[in-house]
């Protein structure tokens, strides 16, 4: 049990199932993972406009629904929200692209909007090393505003798990290395780009199986917030390999 | 009253008192903002290292400090908490320098985190429009790493009250524009950037009294996070403006 919105809510990382919590992440739901959908609950409340998209998909897409707004209020104490989204959780492979690498994340609003922004940059896969925090935790969800329906997301015990399976070019932020991720003037897929917990960073194997790089910065902070570095990463990489596309036509 | 660390806190906005909670965001206190501290309390289970260091730093200061874990646990429920410092809320004016602008900022972390990239990119002032969010409630405080000491940070009742004040060339992200962030080539100083709030963005007027940019993305996302949009923003001019005194020397 924990917290979504204040207070306490039904859902236990031990459960098979999750929840979409809002109208906006219940539609990228059905629209990315609709074969793992359970069921929908939608408020009396809600307006007609709103239920009417809602049922209109649900019917297209063979998915049941019903008006709960008892089980919506256990789901969440959130105020407004009319339509929410259960399913089962899942498990993926990564595809043969670029990679996310996240070592230990701890905190459920980070991962949220790290998967927000690999989807805003082309990123389809995250790989979560070591003893990472749920990413169907509801939290993770409402932070990602569903983005986390969009990727592949698969977990492994520890890096050289990881390496065994996938032959990408790494990089690791780190903070001790005169390799500035400015320098590099392109990534060649496949890559993968890899960040260390908020508290903790990278330990120091990754200095030996990938390429310690840099995010540029002034010498007035320690480092940056975690979703703060992996935008910055995910946006240099994106723009560079964009550029290489334009010039490459 | 509101949660720190999940537990009510006898924090007001209305007090003209703030909280910095930990050792670290109490020393950037005293080194940033000395003059507004009004005293520094100390946990009885301190390690002995860190008690002298604090000790230390007061006593050459000439700050009030004492053992009292009494009100160090009435102003947090975080465990793990030995030092908090006390201090005077501040006014201040904004340098004319280059500034970030923030339109409604709703959210506590959010706030802290752009403090911490501001000044990972050698940003020093911060104007914050119309309802913003308390900039000194100690989850700010927090988020910011203690980077909130190092900013100069002034509110505006609205964006012509900050125009009267400074005549900064103003840049606003939107979504609904074709000039690129990454095709700008130099931001001359002095210059601001614009970020809307969370929910709603920037209204139409931002149009027509600056020039609307945008970060580039995929269309797989309506926007990102706002803090990883201000942080990509910062690194990109810091980035630009370096490489420009570099090929200036």
């Amino acid at each position: 049990m924990y917290l979504i919105g204040g207070n306490m809510s039904i859902y236990k990382k031990t459960d098979n199932i999750s929840y979409a919590i809002g109208a906006f992440v219940t539609f990228e739901l059905i629209n990315y993972k609709k074969e793992y959908v359970k069921e929908i609950l939608i408020s009396k409340s809600t307006k007609l406009e709103l239920k009417n998209k809602i049922i209109n998909l649900c019917k297209k897409n063979d998915i049941k629904y019903s008006y709960n707004d008892k089980t919506i209020n256990k789901i969440t104490s959130k105020k407004n929200v009319y339509i929410i989204g259960i399913f089962y959780k899942y498990n993926q492979n990564l595809s043969k692209e670029n990679h996310i690498i996240l070592d230990n994340p701890s905190n459920f609003g980070n991962l949220g909007t790290i998967f927000r922004s690999c989807i805003a940059f082309d990123f389809n896969n995250v790989a979560l090393i070591g003893n990472s925090a749920d990413y169907f935790n509801p939290q993770v969800i409402r932070a990602s505003m569903g983005a986390i329906f969009h990727l592949n997301i698969s977990q492994f015990k520890d890096i050289n798990e990881y390496k065994k399976n996938y032959k990408n070019k790494l990089f690791s932020f780190m903070l001790n290395t005169d390799t500035k991720l400015n320098s590099i003037i392109k990534f060649k897929t496949p890559f993968s780009l890899i960040f260390g917990n908020e508290a903790t960073g990278l330990d120091d194997q990754y200095k030996y199986i990938s390429t310690p790089i840099k995010i540029e910065s002034s010498s007035r902070v320690d480092s940056l917030n975690i979703t703060s570095a992996v935008s910055i990463a995910l946006y240099e990489s994106y723009i560079k390999n964009k550029k290489e596309a334009v010039e490459k036509k």
